[in-house]
This record gives C-alpha cells, structure tokens and sequence, in this order.
C-alpha cells in the first residue's frame, strides 16, 4: 500500500453529507466504500472513459469489485471536506488494482487506506477477460512509473 | 391518509440499523420511504407476487413511484423494531396509491404516516397503461371494502 | 409549488453515483431526498450558517424535517449530472418550507420537483420553537420578495 | 480466514431490497459491509448486549472498526434471501476479529467472506482500551475452541 501521497496522481474531492453518519456522528465504515468508489469513477473518467446506464463503462468494459481492503485511522464527521486519492497500483491478466488515500482537506489528517482489485469481466459470459491493450497503454501513459504490470 | 390500523391488512417489521440514522442519533428523513418500499415489496409478495432481479414483478408488470407524501410525527432511533402497516387505498386507471402507518413497536407510538402514489408502466415504451384486471381482482379480493376503485 | 427556474436563487450540482440507482437503473425515489438535503446544506451554507457535527446548525438553531412532498416526472440515470434548485418560500412562526425543483443539467429535463417543510426546535426540549428574527431577516434579505412571511 | 461453515454459530437472514443494487442489478459492493455489521449487531445481541440510541453498546462499551477486509465470490441480486453468518475469530488485547460467511439461502452459493477487525475504546478518551474480563468471558462461553485468545 502505497502511502505517499505524491504518487497519486488523481484527487477528487466531496463533502461528508448528514445521512452517512451513524450514531456517534462519525461516517460509517461501508460508506468510506462509496467514497472510494466515487474517486474510481473520476479517476477513469479522467482517462476519457465514462460509466454507462447499464454499469458498463464507455469502451465497452464491464469491471467488478473483486475485494475490498480498507483501514480506518481516525473517523470522518458531517460536513468534513474529503481529499480522495486514487491511483493503479498494479496490472496483472484480468485484474488490477486501485489505491486510495482519504484525507480531511482542512487538517491533512490521514482518515483510511484503501485497496479494491478490480476484474475485467466478459460482458456475455462475465468471467475474467485479459484486460485489453488499450487500457493498458492508457494506465502506462497516465501512472508512468508508479505502475507495475505483472503480465 | 386513513389513520386506523385496523383499516391496515398487511403489516411488515423491520429493525432501524446504525447506518440509517444521522447524527442526531434519528433516522434520516429519506429512510422512512425504503422502509415504506420494503412494506409494499412484502405486501406484494403477500398478493403471490414477486420482484425480480429487473426490477419488473414476476406477474410482468413494471410499477413506479409517481409521487410520495410522508409526514413525520416523531424520530425512530437506533435499534428500535418498528412496525410497518401498508394497505392500497384507491386504484384508477394506470395508478394506485398505497398508504403506511410506521409504529414504534415496543411503544405503539406513531411515528410516520405515508401516502406513495404508484402508476404501471408499458415495459416497453415506459408510458402509463391501464392497471391489469388479474392485478384489480387480486387487491379487491385482499382489500375487500377498504379499497376505492376509481376507474 | 413554484415552477419557475428563476425564481430560485440557489443551484448546487451534482452526480448521480452507481450505488444510488435500483435494479431499473434508475435513480431509487428515497435518494432523491438526499439530493434536496445537499441542496439545504448548501442553501444554508451560502447564508452563513454550517452544519456542525452535533447535527446543530452553527447559529445553534436545531432543525428538523416535518413533512416531505415529492413529484417524479422522469427518471435520473446513473452518471447523470444534476442541477439541485432550492428556494424558501414560506416562513410561518416556527415552521418554514423550501422548495426543489431537479433538472438534469445536459438536457434540461425537468426530474423532479419537492415541497420540504422543516420545524425550528428548542434544542433541549424538542419542542417546536418560533423561528428568531436573525434567520428571518437572513432569508428575507436572500429571497427578497420570493419568500412568503406568514407569521 | 474459517470457510467452514459449521464453526459459525450465529447465523442472521436477511433480504436484498431494490435500492441496494447498482445498475448491473448486483448488490453494491459496500453494502455487504452493512449486512455484516447486522450481522454483528444481532451477534451481539445473542450475547445479551444492545446496541444504544447512543452508538454505544448497553454494557458500557464502545466498539469501533478498525479494519474491513471483503471478498466478493459471487453477486447477489434483489429480492435475494442471504444466510448471514458471524464469528468471533479472536480476541487481543483491546481489539478482537469478526468473521462473516454470506450465502445465498436458496442455493447454498457463497457470495462474500469477511473479516473486520473491531477495537474496543475509552467512551472518554477514545483510545484503545483493554477488552473486558466480562466480555472475554461471554465470548469464550458461546464460541468455545473456536475463538482464540491471544492476550
């Protein structure tokens, strides 16, 4: 997990909302998933490829969570502005993987680690597809060297 | 808004979870109509009918909400078991309308009362279609005098 | 329930995420109150007035929602980019109402349209409580003539 | 991580409602860390302890996540009846490690494994706090051989 921040190219930022609290006022811990999940969407919305009605991506990619590592340092209130990080850490076949960074914009404070490895799916038969080139020279382009590509 | 519940054939429990309130220790205001949703998918399923992975009910019809009234009377908290009443109250041609009393239920203390207008859409052309007679039959035969049939 | 665009003086946009959408793909009707919640926040917020961790606005008023109105006209998709139109239009002792109107941004398409009245309460008691005279003259001196004072 | 399913003595059911699918018509990847903590509250609740309006437990004590880890195997879809699964794996010092198994009812198919790391807190100081004699007792009482205490 990488925690410099300096290599993480894409930051996306959003504001803790009322509803996404618990009881002792602190943001849930599945709803740090979403947060990370908004932070993909924008990263690859970067890249020039958008998120479809149908859960498709617009080059035709149908990607899926494959599992979800996240570490929680100090808990996020209402109303706190959120640096979110992300960045692919790795490629491998059919899968690869996002690193995310959450921060409280106003104190620099550290608030969770979080790691999802992604699969391509193919959209008829949705088992593992080798990830196709084009992506792959897309990620290279943007990650440069902060990318390993495993096969 | 019939205020009985006696008037209220079908009726649904279902526990207020730590993520559903805000930080005020309450359940966030949005909340209330998942829980009202949940109370018409069971009521439906009490009918012999069921919602399918497409969102369509297994009897092929599409219903979507048109509008929804909710007044809130007093806060449900974390953990409370909570009573949901649900009854269809008038059909007309393409719409219904279902209303719900929401209790506390250790306390019997009304908490929310709801009114969600539904209308049958084409599954095709998502235009407004005149509600089936096998559906009509079904919600006179459970409702009996308690339904208004409007057209 | 004014309809007119220009009578509303605030816009917050935002995104429609995959984790709010149903099975149709389609924005859940219970999300939508979330949406017109942001809007408040950030009504409230461009008058001067935060939302503090407590749930407590940080002029120490204590609000909370009385009843709910909303009207669905046409669906939101996912990655739809929204427009969150939010109005006061009615002040009475200790109640006040704001008004929504959700269009979405790209198409200029009218989605939904929302009456929210809110109740001002004493924080220890939680007994409804008048409005002060130093939110009233805030709204007023935002809404100008737009904003009803009923009491 | 135990994938033995006869080691897990708590088991929960609960349904997939509409508004928890993305637009593929899957469950959304962080909503299974909700259906887990469900089925950690209701855990707990077997043991005699309840959850407070508070976020605090009923027995005094205040239980944060620390750690999520969640592997997707297979996807659940709406109106999916799930077997929720819970153990206690094992207790440390002030922390301690639930694990969850989720199946789909109907089938027997696994969806998801689950580990969450949960550390106990001072309600003052909100450090990490030696887990009470109490609470090891009631929990090496209902998991036996199956949980190991490590300090």
């Amino acid at each position: 997990m990488e925690l410099s921040r300096s290599k993480y190219k894409h930051l996306f930022q959003l504001r803790v909302r009322n509803f996404q609290v618990d009881s002792q006022g602190i943001v849930h811990n599945a709803i740090y998933l979403e947060y990370c999940e908004i932070g993909r969407v924008e990263y690859v919305r970067n890249l020039g490829i958008q998120l479809l009605p149908t859960g498709i991506y617009s080059d035709g990619l149908k990607i899926n969570v494959k599992r979800n590592e996240i570490n929680y340092q100090s808990p996020a209130m209402v109303d706190d502005l959120l640096d979110i990080h992300t960045r692919i850490s790795y490629v491998k076949n059919s899968s690869f993987c996002f690193e995310h960074l959450i921060y409280k914009s106003e104190t620099n404070a550290l608030l969770v680690t979080q790691k999802s490895v992604q699969v391509n799916l193919n959209c008829e038969t949705n088992r593992p597809e080798r990830l196709p080139d084009h992506l792959r020279k897309i990620i290279i382009d943007f990650e440069g060297d902060n990318v390993e590509i495993l096969s």
